[in-house]
This record gives structure tokens, sequence and C-alpha cells, in this order.
């Protein structure tokens, strides 16, 4: 794998990741840019604890551009996108809309100055993925190979935003579909460098220390031995339905080995990641016949704190209830935070199973 | 008010909340109705601690009928409805697709039998509120009367619920407009009675013990102090942008005194929220001169502990984030529960009062 670091027009890094080094990524981002604005702050709810953040400069962000106009696809002549480059493998980039960003100013403070909701600069970095220069592709249809540098890519940001002032958590993910808010349709994910340890993290780690340890190793376990949620096997990582699954369609892929991050996997582990999570990728494909909506990402250790207690998994869920039919986070579940799922764990099992 | 219990065809129970005691509320129930079937059941997720339902049964609820066929209209000639009688003020009766329910069989269990998922009946009780008779009305809409009828009501089922075997919380709470998934257009909430402390609750408690009581009288004086964020003041109620909201629309509405429930409340308590909450309703929808689709839902006390360090509020949310775009929840939120605003509260506050 080749890595490439370059600029563009308004100083944002971008990284190519390449399969071999024939490319010397030199092209020049040849745009008139203004300046990156964020505007970035974070405060912590004095009601429930949890960090919440504000980027008010998101409003005007790009929304449905037409496909010949698309910023992910590489550049052509007079079109230039977000990638310099006439080609590219995968592409990493800082997000031109940041929810935090190293671009930010201000100390830490409280709300009017009085001291109940603390207050911060949302100090942290968003990047942009580019998992293929095909616009009509799909995750589900990259190569093993390319998967694999996707997992490579992944890596190395994290080491890289483990070292960026403020950054706590990092979380890479994809969000896929229109109905889940996508505004871009060719296949990307995101990274995001957070300035505080996430709730979802939080409350994941309460458990873990109140039970001596991650509670992931038991439950890998217990859906080894059960089977009735396993959906793929491989030598490395099993992947499952939850048992306490929230969504309609709902995934966790587990590697066999508590591992803190993406950066500790080994070679063999990656390959096998690939195969897996594109077994898996592509029965939700076949589930309702036809590109499943999804969100998917990586819970990983925090950066500087309680990795002993942590076991990097992938999550993946869909809104999806029926072909048609979308799951809504209405009054229950956004207001109460407490979710009903229309199915049952092992009938999502099966109809994964079946997909296949 | 005058109160009439009465039953449907398949045995559920139906109650009127009269503004006079002329009505004599005899009509039934001609509908040939199958009996209900519920298959809730609730499962605690190992990873996080919070409890989760699943209500398979739910699949084939409801969808969008035509408005001639509204289940929540009265029933007039040909044309039964969930409610036998020809007109009501407001009517209460139980959910014929609950999430929770009485009519669900089981013991409390693990999963698997192996001991690390805790499983139990989804044991509690879903109930529909029609806040009006007519059908293209809205809460915005309702008379301060009519708003004090449905508190009462509320006030009503929350004392009832809170007698229901299983129940441990009591929400009542309105889903408005097809953006959150609403099926049904005519006026309507829903009450949930949950067999558990919901997630969102047992967060609020472990702040509030940490902190030695409710931290929300703090804020509640903090808002009053500062004003940056108040949208309406009333002789017993305060509503405002709450200080890290989460949401492009995202107002709380708070009694002046500290009370546990509804049903706490004293009568000009009730007539004065009547008052500050339609304000806010209106301005919600004047915001973008359209119907705001919002979730609005009471924050009560658990039935049966930690009262002492629960203060009822009202929170009303809107996923628009401009008068055709809607904020989606994605990876951040869906994933790592961390909400990222496009707006701050104090921008959110301007345009609330603004738009009064």
């Amino acid at each position: 794998m080749k890595r490439t670091v370059r600029h563009l027009a308004d100083g944002r890094e971008i990284i190519y990741f390449d399969h071999n080094a024939d490319h010397p990524r030199r092209a020049e981002d040849t745009r008139d840019l203004p300046p990156v604005a964020a505007s970035s702050e974070i405060r912590r709810d004095p009601l429930t604890g949890e960090w919440v953040a504000m980027a008010a400069h998101r409003q005007t962000r790009t929304y449905k551009p037409p496909a010949d106009l698309c910023p992910l696809c590489p550049t052509r002549p007079g079109k230039p996108s977000e990638i310099p480059e006439p080609d590219y493998d995968v592409v990493v980039f800082e997000n031109r809309f940041p929810s935090f960003s190293q671009n930010v100013s201000g100390e830490p403070s409280t709300v009017d100055g009085l001291g109940l909701v603390p207050t911060a600069p949302g100090r942290g970095r968003c990047e942009v993925v580019c998992f293929t220069s095909d616009h009509d592709g799909a995750f589900a249809r990259l190569s093993p190979e390319q998967v694999r540098l996707v997992v490579d890519a992944w890596a190395d940001r994290t080491t890289a935003l483990a070292q960026t002032p403020g950054v706590e958590q990092i979380f890479p993910f994809e969000n896929r579909g229109e109905e889940i808010g996508v505004t871009l349709s060719h296949p990307h994910g995101q990274i995001y460098g957070y300035p505080f340890v996430t709730p979802k993290t939080e409350r994941m780690l309460a458990v873990a220390r109140e039970h001596g340890g991650s509670v992931l190793g038991d439950v890998l376990a217990a859906e080894q031995k059960s089977g009735a949620r396993v959906i793929v096997t491989g030598e490395h990582w099993t992947a499952y339905v939850p048992p306490a699954a929230r969504w309609p369609v709902h995934v966790q892929v587990v590697p066999h080995r508590q591992v803190p991050d993406i950066p500790s996997l080994t070679a063999a582990e990656r390959d096998d990641f690939a195969r897996v999570y594109l077994d898996v990728l592509r029965r939700c494909d076949a589930l309702y016949d036809r590109p499943l909506p999804y969100i998917a990402g990586w819970h990983q250790a925090p950066v500087r704190r309680d990795r002993e207690l942590s076991w990097l998994h992938l999550e993946l869920f869909s809104v999806l209830r029926a072909k048609d039919k979308l799951k809504y986070l209405a009054g229950s579940e956004s207001g109460m935070a407490v979710w009903i799922n229309d199915a049952t764990p092992e009938q999502i099992a099966d109809r994964l199973r079946t997909a296949g």
C-alpha cells in the first residue's frame, strides 16, 4: 500500500491510498476555494451529562448535487472535484463542512458564565473516505482487496487522528441511502475524531467496568454456542444479530480476539474481515431485493483511557422494516431512548441467513 | 369533567373525558373484531444495560388509511371507528397494536438460558389519546379549555397506569407529522406504560443522584436569570430552548414548582400550562410557515422510586432544520449518541421568539 499526502486549495489535507506505487499523485487543486469556516462548539447537557455538538456553518453544506458535479468523483477536464487526481483507489480528505475541526477558537467555559453547562470549542477532525472512484459502485460490490485497502486506510487514519490535538475517540462510519439523509450517492464514509468519549461508548464502558472487563467476549461466546442469531462465521470474525437488537436489520461483526482498535488488527484479520463483511452486506442488499439503506460504524476504544475495557467491533443497522416501510425514531426512541423493534433478533437472523 | 369507562368489541377499555355531564356515552361497538394479539417481549442489551422492546405483531398495524376511514374519528352511520360515540371531547382507549400489554404471557428468563441477556414479557399498557373529534384540527389550535381537558385526561391516565401491574413509568407523548412516521393524521397522542424505567430517565436520575437532587431547578433558575433562550414566561411555567439543545427546534416547558408528575399539578398550574404551551406550539407552526412535525413528551417520575429526584417537564423537538430539510439521525446520532445541531440554542430561541 502506498500513501501520499497532498493539500487542497484551501489547505485541507488529502491522503491517497494506492494498491501500488505507480501513481505519483502530483495533481494540483486548481479551484478558487474560500477558506474553511468552522464554528463548532460542544456543550454538556446538564440533565443527562452528555456532550452535544453545535456546528451552525453546516446549514449551507452541499445538498444532493447532480451526478456530473459529484465532488467525490475524480477530477475530469473542466469538472474539478474534491479529488484533484484523474483516478484513485481509496482517498481520504478533510471535510469541507466539519462537525469538529482544528480551526476553532475559544477556551473551555460555561454557558452564560453560570457554571451549570460546560462548553468548549469543538476541537477535533472530520474526514471523508471515498471507498472507490466508481460513482455507481457500492461497498457491497468492492473486491476483497479493495475492502482490505479501505481497512488499511481506516487503520492509518485512526493512528493519525489519535495524535491530533483534542481528539479523544475515532469513529469511522458509513451512512448509505437517501432514507437516512445521505446527500451524496458516491460510495463514501466518514471518520469523526470526537473531542470527547461518546455517550454510547461511556455507557458500554460503565457496564464493562462493573463487569470487570468487556462484556463483548461473553456475548460472542454465547452467540457462537447458541448459533440462533449467527449470520456469517469466518476464521477471525463472527457476524450475528445482537440478542437485544434495536433495529429491523441489526448486525454486529466481532473479531474473535480482543483488540482495542483497527490498527491492532493483523493482516490475516483484516483480510478475513473483508470476506465476512462483504458476505453480510450482500445479504443486506438481498433482504428486500434493493440496496439497503444502512448505517455502519466502528466501536473503537477511546484514545487515552479504558482501552483494556474495550473490544473493537463493527455495528450495522438499517431503518428499513419492509421493502418500502421505514422504522422512525419517534416518541419512544427519540424521547425516552426506548427502542421498539417490530421483529425479534431470531427473525432478523433467519431472514438474513435465507437472503444469502 | 365527566369520566365514563366503556369497552370496545374486543374487550379493550375506552374512557371518555367530557366537559359536561350531558353525554351518557352508552354507544356500543358493533364491529366484529378479532381478539388483540400481543407478543411483546423486553430484553436487556448486555453491552449497554438498556432495555429494548420487541413487538413483532406490530408489523401489520394500520398504515395511512383514507380520511373517510379514520379510526380516530367518531363513528358515523355505516362507518364504525375505534370510538363508538357519534361525538366526543377527549377520548382515550387501549392501543390495538400495543408495544406493551397486559395480555402477554411468560416469565422473566434469559436469552437461550445463558444468563447474559435478561428477558421478560413486555407487561405494560399502551393507550391512544384523541385530543379532539375534529379530524383536521391540531393541538396548536385547541382552545385553552380543551387543552385543560387533555391535561386532566393525562393526569387521570397517569394515576390509573401507576396502578396497572408491571408499569414502572408513564410517558404521555405526541408524534405529529408524516416526517416522523405518523400514519394517522387525526390529532392524537399516545401514552406508554413502560415495564421499566426508561434509559433516558435513568441517565437523568444518575446525574440527579450525583448532584443531590434534580438539576432542572438550577437550569430553570439559570434560564430565567439569563433570558437568552426563554421563549414564553407564564405565571407557573417557563418555556425555553435547552442550553445544550440537540434538535433544530427544541423546547423544554418546565413548571416553576418541583412536582413528580402531571397528577400533582394544581388547577391553576394546569390552566397556565395550556396558555404557555399553546403559545409555544403557535410559534412552532409559524417558524417555517407550515405545520411543524414534532415529538412532544412528558418526563414524569418513575412510579415506584426516585420520585424526589424528578422534576416534571415537557420536551418538544422537531427534525425539521429548514422548511423542506430534515435533520436525520445518522451515524453520529444513531451510532454513537452524539447529536450534531446545525443551530445554536440562542439562534433557535431567536427564531421562535421572532415567529410569535
